[in-house]
């Protein structure tokens, strides 16, 4: 989809799914870091949940990261920010775990995550995907959002039959019980490709103003 | 406008388009820095999300400074101050998001923000330019205090229909998803120009008192 | 059973019993360790008298350790993350200490714990095991889960009375008073044993995709 | 009055109009300084907003303190301790922004504040001074302690309107929008003069005791 | 008694005595130490004033531990964690504090404490044991759990009146109002004794498991 | 009076007067230091007025010490924590202030308080003592309690009227307004006295128990 396509073309952006009032929405979890006081900064109104989770996302690439081949200095020592837009609207809950996993590891390893990828699953301390709810409204928005692969937890596979036979037909579903799979179907390989912006300085946008 | 010019010749203060109970008003951001404790202080009676949008602020400018060319110390290491005044009012929302990346850029980049301009749009960790609300009432008080150029999100193009023709016709707006595109547009360069106080030290106010 | 034996096979898991409102019920505390500020992160929505326990256990474990055999410098100088799946669901009481205890003597050792024991039961800062509630409960969700050997507090053994004797019959019942002896009873030895993952680095998932 | 003169007699002291349940009063701003962790204590019920106010004349000071001339390592890297008697009264509002500025500046000087002076403004990061309530009733109440010169912000002007004719006979209003204007009035010259403490060490008062 | 002995063979334990809903009880006061950031962390579900004894009972033996012949290091620079068993159990009041003094005096010294005693009576941060409650309580708890010496505060001397006589003879009541002669008292001589644990390294409990 | 002899014969220890729910009553202000983080720990359920107060006195002394003739290194860069007994009773407001300069300077010279004397008025950050309520009610506790010698502010001096002849015969009565008069009143001179405990390391209670 093209806003997925936008917006994923930077390391550190993973595509997720959600459960709203509305029925189900993609959303977008952005990971950054900088220099500074080693920590997690967390924004876009999350409660008390989601911010575990980001914590457990963390750690878990932190103390397995070198088993992941990342480089284990990529998440230590540094300021990490993580925030979901839209700013003004509180989210909670576990299910975008694997997605916070996801834009941490993308980050970590410069590797962008594939645009046509949205997901959705709880994941623990050791890389588990744990199952989530609304598999069926989730699946209808990442169809209607474009999107053509779509991984969920191995536990929800039950809940496919749910789905409407169209949306089934017009998505690959992935449905995995390791976190570190969906890190290998979901990162880019290294290799910049034309037209992705790789991160790297081009000529600074305002030193001519 | 006499008081945008005024409250803008200084670096590191940027013009906001704000709706408040009464309507649509103008606001202006404040940032300065400091030695001391690395981290940022934020003063104005300032909400939950708009206390988040500063901080997503500072770290797009943090993490992707390098590339818009601006110093990558000006903001690290150091204590920022970023006030909304009037001090007593409470604020909140994410729509202030650009224009407080702009009054931090200018901050760094010890360019002065165009007087003539005012802006709102939320702003995303990489940079993402967010739809608001508030179009109309905000583009009324931007003419109403005599700004002629605003910026607004992309997003919120179709809004202009809702906008008086007199008033479309004072300004130039622009519609931008890009927070780069905005520093580009709203800083003035760095040559200092007669009457702009370019922050330099002058003959101290009070060493001959 | 296949999930304990899963979700043990990496040091630093552990498989405790919990009544909640449905009846008893299986969970799993999971410790990890990484560089950084020293200290505990504990997520998995714990309640205070938990995350009491947890400080708990890692008090005893780093004052007690050098008597344990313990590497002393495992659990300090480290930052340890604490977490209990499922992330959503709200937890509270003392009766996972011993468990804790073990999932973080299992971290700091590399001894995965014996995938067959479950356990509850409260810690003190000496290391004693105080009695808890829902016996009955808890054992039958062992029972339930396929475990084979369960530690309950001593001072808990009366309570085995109301255990239905098909249930006890298919359990290995340890009544314990001193959580070192948990933990000889608990933890594999170091040798690595085949199937079992020993957490050394190994092709890295990530490197080739 | 004599009040005023033995409050004001050390730098750091300034002397404030405030509004209250029983009309107008005077306050005094206690600045103080230290060895120690370099941050801002507050005392003296102090609300959010005006707990802010004091944030930002210290930013303001910090930040712009080479401009006015003052020592720039004399706020920094030093326990600032402001206190605004009475200890049990709460306290809130913008307004004494102005006379904190001026209580910090006089510390950071060495210059005591004029006597005969008494001030009410909202000060912004940039010093800019803004306007506040209760003109006539902080008037009365300086003219009623004997003060003769008030500052008031230019954009309050109007509200002389309702001040009686011989209270602002009595007094000279200086109405002034930018807070180093405030400064170059209100404070003392360097130069000790006699009568007055200068803040040097004299002979102990308990040494012989 | 059995209980209190097992309890209390490890430095840094003592018995206290409280009052519950439901008559008086014996509580067990557990200290110990670790490296680390040095502070103090309390469990057991204490209350504001219990935790403010802890700190009292500290900050006591830090300033006068020289006085008391204690090693001034066994307290400074490391991490104090004090737990009060049982863990869901909510505790609070000012009587633990002669406690909570001789737990962390015993732990300092390494001297244990005395089986056969239990105390009350708060103390202050000089030293001095101030009068507490429920004295006939506590020592019809204390007899019933089988101590045979009881420390209380001097001015609650008036109140073994009420205390039945065959209580009052199976005690020995130790009234005092400085809780230096408290841990003159309670604690036992350095040197080890048969059958009680010096907390030296034995052979460790998990290094041939 | 025996009691506040045996209370103030340690330095650090100040005897204040209070009005509580069932008339006025003497209280006693303990301060101690020891090596640690710097600041302050404050005990003895106090509100937030009265822990203004304390931090008002420790930065009043901290800043005018070198005037008073005290050693400016006694009270930074150690811990000092400051007690008011009995625990459990909360207090407020700010009528301790003189009583906590007084304590804290005490225990900075390492001059005991004269236990004669009983003290009670606001003091502010450059030391001035401000009026307080409860004159009467606090004479009549402070001659009540044996005390001989009181201190209250000049400001309270008309409150005098309603103090029964009898006990204003019994007391000497110091109206001041400099808390500096305060110290060179109330505290003794540094000579030991015979009798008194001078704090110096004395033959170990603890050391041949
Ligand atoms: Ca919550
Ligand atoms: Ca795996
Ligand atoms: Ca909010
Ligand atoms: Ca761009
Ligand atoms: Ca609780
Ligand atoms: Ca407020
Ligand atoms: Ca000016
Ligand atoms: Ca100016
Ligand atoms: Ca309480
Ligand atoms: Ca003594
Ligand atoms: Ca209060
Ligand atoms: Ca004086």
């Amino acid at each position: 989809t093209p806003e997925s396509a936008e917006r994923t073309a930077t390391p550190g952006v993973a595509t997720g799914l959600a459960v709203t009032g509305a029925g189900g929405d993609v959303l977008f979890i952005e990971a950054t870091s900088m220099d500074g006081e080693p920590g997690l900064t967390l924004t876009g109104q999350l409660g008390d949940v989601m911010k575990e989770s980001a914590h457990i996302a963390l750690s878990y690439l932190r103390s397995h990261g070198r088993q992941l081949g990342l480089d284990p200095n990529a998440l230590a020592g540094r300021r990490i920010h993580l925030h979901v837009p839209a700013g003004a609207v509180p989210k909670d809950g576990p299910s975008a775990g694997i997605t916070m996993v996801t834009a941490l590891a993308s980050l970590a390893s410069g590797r962008p995550v594939r645009p046509e990828f949205g997901m959705t699953g709880e994941v623990t301390l050791n890389g588990r995907v744990l199952p989530i709810g609304g598999v069926k409204q989730k699946l209808l928005a990442a169809h209607r959002a474009g999107l053509t692969e779509v991984i969920i937890p191995a536990r929800n596979e039950p809940d496919l039959d749910d789905v409407p036979a169209d949306v089934r037909e017009g998505l690959t579903i992935h449905v995995l019980s390791d976190v570190a799979d969906v890190l290998a179907l979901a990162l880019r390989p290294v290799e910049p490709t034309v037209g992705i912006d790789t991160g790297a300085p081009v000529e600074p946008a305002l030193a001519g103003a």
